[in-house]
């Protein structure tokens, strides 16, 4: 049985991220692949929705300029013959203030020939906010 | 083939939430259930860690008092055998205001024998924050 394409592109991601190493992620990403994660562009320039190889390349280099990546805990997962849906707790350190930041994202990826050609990625972006910017939003109480 | 436990309750859920039926949803939910709603608590009550069937019954509750859902645009699915993850794009009514809300959720969900027993719920929530409040939260722009 051959290793799902999901895993491979996981370990490739981090090595980019966290060893500047993108030779093994270029080669598991489709030409043409569609890619968005969805929140505040204007605080991440790194967020929003990119196409083919060479923007998702870049824009994981921006992220990789930004941040590493310390723990990974995958809470949930489910794998389709070329496609994987997960959970994951990220551990990560902002590069220019030393700070942890902990993040949790859900992804939805399709593969085409082991490569990745779509790939949706939802993060839960308030609490993003709030330790990026290092103190909390005061939110009014809205809902009974 | 048997049609998979997500769209029996897929459609209970929503017909709980919009036309307080709970019978079809209450038959569908495990006993012991494990649920959690990522998401800022203070602002929204109903989001956050419930157990068992009376507490989730109950939350469901709290969100059909909130909101009514308008549509549902399922963006992306994965089904196992006694698991489904999805994306969904909702379009919600927010009672106490009558304003519209749109809402993108990523869920991960188990079933044993036809009922909920797990599910883990993230949601866009700066956006919701945002939409909540009525207006934009001014962000600093913090990464290159």
């Amino acid at each position: 049985m051959t290793e799902h394409s999901l895993w491979r592109f996981s370990r490739a991601l981090h090595r980019a991220i966290d060893e500047r190493q993108y030779a093994d992620l270029e080669a598991l990403i489709d030409d043409d692949v569609d890619w968005a994660i969805y929140g505040p562009i204007d605080m991440f320039p790194f967020f929003g929705a990119r196409r083919g190889k060479a923007a998702v390349l870049d824009v994981i280099r921006r992220i990789a300029d930004n941040v590493r990546v310390h723990r990974v805990n995958r809470e949930s997962v489910l794998l389709g013959v070329d496609s994987a849906a997960s959970m994951i707790r990220y551990s990560l350190t902002a590069l220019d203030s030393n700070k942890p930041i902990s993040l949790r994202l859900a992804h939805f990826a399709q593969f085409k020939a082991g490569r990745l050609s779509n790939i949706r990625v939802l993060v839960d972006t308030f609490d993003l906010v709030e330790q990026a910017l290092g103190r909390p939003i005061h939110l009014p109480k809205l809902a009974s």
